[in-house]
């Protein structure tokens, strides 16, 4: 993807981001029509719907070729990531959005030919912009994020990830976990894996963790932690595929061999 | 304590606690210097002992008589809670302050004769202060806090705890909170235990349990928490001694009966 056409779609990415957050933030304290999807803590709101079709119709509008993954279902039906696609969630960390109305954000990337080349995770109620172009720096709103810190260790490291992880589960015995979580210095879970993957690429989490995600959850998150040179694979140190589910491990690449390590012990 | 009297102490600490946060904002990107106290997680900075000598030097300065438990040393050894008594923690949450650079409060309650009168909690670098009177309502900011929602389920409920209740420890059978994780609608964990009272409070999550906390973390979240109508115990549902160390439940009344059902279940 040449530079002038990319420039162009991050800006109007950029603003269709924030014209959306603008949407969601007048109709924060409005009534919610809340629904829920695979369980019964699988949330979904008129807003969620309303975000994503606000973006497909954008989107389609200006970039008839393109192709698009969202969540809610706007999108198409994709077998392959090649030419330009756009994977979104209109708002990740629904569950956040319905208690809290705050601590969620939309997500959306721009992969072309299976490249991440843009990625824009936008914390609407706290109007901060995690957002990096490939090889051109992450930044939050107009902040440079740093480079991962080079002296970190894990004892002295933050892990983020959910409670589930320490409970018996599906995918890695518990009782490892409980050692890696004594092992750290503190653990922490905001409950917005596109908001989780900003901080880790920010750096005040060092790692997030999760069982199964959706491309939409991460696409973003992974352009952007990729950018500042952070690591992004599956538990199981693979790479990610954007046409499925993945487990996530993102972290400080100085912690991610000892992490690898304590899942591989564990992996069911 | 006389409403005059109890005006004016509450306009004082305001101004004293909105001071301090200040100067904290203004040095949040210097160096610190970190020490370790009780364990290797366990921090404090240079900039935790320069806001609890502030703010000890003002109470002492104005107050002569009343008395002062702080976290950091500067204040009192108490014995008793008759008179007026300040419970100081110049910086809740210094783990996040450290590698955050924000998610930390400064807490300051102010108890009369062992009953809690005062309230403030100051998110410092959101500027948002949570703050409370007996008999007066909670606010954040300007904002009253309303009553805890009524028509909670605990199955509908966002329950805050650090992950080591989910690991083997000496407080509680963590298969029983394994169950009850899975019971509940979704965890958090933030790390500073006086805003995750003040978020209790202000009912953006439904519970908060911790295994251990000291008077400094919890004061002036027991007197928010209480006053808008949000029950705060120790883990067995006793009353809580704000001289010593407390295990700590704080939720909304209509699930508190059911995670004291847990807990008692798996009570070591």
């Amino acid at each position: 993807m040449d530079k002038i056409n990319r420039d162009k779609l991050y800006l109007d990415a950029k603003a269709w981001v924030l014209e959306a957050g603008e949407q969601i933030r007048n109709k924060i304290n409005e009534p919610r029509v809340i629904e829920t999807k695979s369980n019964p803590d699988d949330l979904v709101t008129e807003m969620d719907k309303q975000t994503e079709k606000f973006l497909v119709e954008k989107i389609k509008a200006t970039y008839s070729d393109h192709y698009i993954i969202g969540e809610e279902g706007y999108g198409d039906e994709l077998t392959s990531l090649q030419g330009t696609v756009w994977i979104i969630d209109p708002i990740d960390g629904t569950m956040n959005f319905v208690h809290q109305q705050k601590n969620f954000a939309i997500s959306v990337a721009v992969f072309h030919d299976g490249i991440g080349e843009i990625g824009l995770i936008y914390d609407v109620m706290a109007d901060e912009l995690y957002h990096a172009k490939r090889s051109e720096g992450a930044f939050k709103n107009e902040e440079l994020l740093p480079e991962p810190r080079q002296d970190l260790k894990l004892e002295e490291s933050i892990v983020d990830m959910n409670h589930y992880f320490l409970c018996p589960n599906r995918i890695v015995d518990e009782k490892i976990m409980h050692q890696m979580i004594r092992t750290v210095r503190g653990s922490r879970t905001y409950g917005s894996a596109a908001l989780e993957l900003a901080y880790v690429a920010e750096g005040i989490i060092d790692a997030y963790l999760s069982m199964r995600l959706a491309p939409w959850d991460i696409a973003a998150g992974v352009v952007i932690v990729n950018e500042v040179g952070g690591n992004v694979t599956t538990l199981d140190g693979d790479e990610l595929n954007m046409l499925g589910n993945n487990s996530i491990l993102a972290c400080n690449p100085k912690i991610q061999e000892q992490l690898l390590a304590f899942i591989k012990n564990g992996r069911k």
